[in-house]
């Protein structure tokens, strides 16, 4: 920190992403990206006029792009709002509806930037640890009165609540905002979309990252009613109205229009990820039942930390968290069939050494 | 309002960009965007592979983003950011040196996000006005004891100050950071860049909004010493560590590295300023000595809402600012010259109207 940094983030400690290495040598398994390349008409989305067109702003109101999310999700467009990333929705949430007076409730396995958020914005974190495998009891979230924060599916847990479940949520926090933020539900989980037009409490987030294949182009959407959106578009304008860029925005289209080729990828990362659990059961593994594109694993025989490394040492990243509860874990991203092929090659190879 | 939005920001009142109509009807000389495509170069780096990359995501670092840009503005890459467009940028830069005992200082008529940011952040707002003729007197921000934004050139009214007197600003304020907005620096100003490794209170952001043609592709630069670029990288990776997207980094690269189309067309805006000045002042219009990409303009023939009503009426969009002191004048972008020969065969028609 220089002596010009505010006091009051002194304490504040930034999120650690996954490794990105620049150099592409690894067998990529460690940021839940698809192993398969965006729809192709996401490519053809992306013309010379649309880049030429890059000297205008975008259209901060993203209209075309909420009007194919709408449609595509059941909702109005009032009831869709763009982001830079979930984790530009989630912050703009947080801005919204938590402050020093208005918590955020959330597990205490889960994703790490819930807390760092907090943090940024000074909101008192209430965490409700996971029960002993990991999941979530739905009861310990009734009548808080706090805003509350599920990634569902969790991560890097992977476990899943069922929409009844978060209903029963909703309905116990009639006066709070409960976000469900389902980056992973696409992968055998059930989304609460539906429930929208029901509570008016509800706020789902959706990203492009993982079952849209668009990680890189910087792209999610918040879903809720209407009076939610104009919240956050509140925020969203107070900070920077031009939030999502030009070419995003037809990329996000296209990949929503491609219904069919959306179905196709996810499904092909479901059966890998059931053929990799097999496998890894084969050599001892234990595994929660992840509804989401990664497995969270371990193995008596070596410990979390140690497994990464000789993973790495062998070309093929994963992730680590070095955190309570969880180090023994690795969160393996399903990959392709060869990619895991190799991971479970690799394993050999390093267990036997073991 | 929801009845869930927190009620420490029910007095936010969000920025109102300009308009960004979609159907393209318009002359738009409204926003300040380049009337240029960018460089041929930023369309040949966006290739098929890349689009099929965005299954990957960017690289948080920004590496070669960072290394090209360093190389061009004769700094090392620890001492540059990439933020998603000046807005993020600024953002970053206000939650890093400001809080709600550490006030911003800025002038009365500038960029109104200024504002906007430290109503969303809490943060005191030091006004300082401009002289009477929109000039800022370096003196008045001498040893304030506050952080200091200052656009230069300014926004909407396009007055530059020198290097030497925002030297003398950065010296008067030994403790506190002052931060340049150079978005519009490329069209007659004197960048401060060169002070960087003077002091290390200096904060300067730069963006490829203007002179770089890339309004829709949302990337500004951050470029200070290494502690500052440091402190605003806590709150990056605090925020959104993701928050440049793949095509964007590779398009900023390649606007940056193609210097000769960049001196080429913002000496072509240049010129085309200096011509549609005198075609205004032949219409009795004044202006102040613009070193930007548009003109700040008025006629006692006609208040400015109402031109600007009549110009839009005939298909031209400007910006009119409905704000004390300014409420007369017209932001005129630079277009091309048939733009700009537009405009002023429209005023000639709406002026004899009159």
């Amino acid at each position: 920190m220089s002596r010009y940094f505010t006091p009051t983030l002194a304490e504040l400690e930034p999120y650690t992403p996954g490794e990105q290495p620049q150099d592409q040598q690894y067998v990529k398994l460690n940021t839940n990206e698809s192993p398969y390349p965006p729809s192709p008409a996401v490519a053809a989305a992306i013309t010379k006029t649309e880049c030429e067109n890059l000297r205008l702003y975008s259209d901060p109101a993203c209209k075309a792009l909420r009007e194919t999310a709408a449609e595509c999700f059941g909702l109005e467009p009032d009831e869709v709002m763009a982001g830079n990333g979930s984790d530009e929705n989630l912050f703009f949430a947080l801005r919204a509806f938590c402050d020093e007076s208005h918590p955020l409730a959330c597990a205490d396995v889960t994703y790490g930037c819930y807390e760092v958020w907090c943090g940024l914005l000074h909101i008192p974190l209430h965490i409700i640890p996971l029960e002993e495998d990991f999941s979530i009891d739905p009861a310990k979230y009734y009548g808080l009165g706090e805003t509350i924060v599920i990634a569902n599916p969790n991560a890097p847990t992977g476990l899943a609540l069922t929409r009844d479940q978060i209903e029963g949520i909703l309905q116990a926090n009639p006066d709070n905002v409960v976000i469900v933020d389902e980056a992973y539900v696409d992968f055998g989980a059930e989304s609460c979309v539906p429930l929208i037009h029901k509570y008016d409490n509800l706020l789902v987030t959706q990203t492009f990252s993982k079952s849209r294949q668009l990680a890189g182009a910087r792209l999610g959407l918040s879903l809720g009613s209407r009076g939610l959106i104009a919240d956050l578009n509140r925020v969203r304008f107070s900070l920077n109205p031009y939030n999502i860029n030009r070419l995003t925005l037809k990329a996000g289209q296209a990949a929503l229009e491609d219904e069919a080729y959306f179905n196709d990828t996810r499904s092909r990362i479901i059966a890998t990820r059931a053929q990799t659990a097999k496998e890894l059961a084969a050599r001892g593994f234990t595994m929660t039942d992840s509804r989401s594109n990664f497995l969270f694993a371990r193995t008596d025989r070596m410990e979390g930390g140690a497994l990464y490394r000789a993973l790495k040492a062998k070309g093929i990243l994963v992730r680590h968290f070095d955190r309570p509860r969880i180090s023994d874990y690795l969160r393996v991203t399903i990959g392709t069939p060869e990619q895991m092929a190799a991971l479970t090659a690799a394993l050999d190879e390093i267990l036997k050494e073991d």
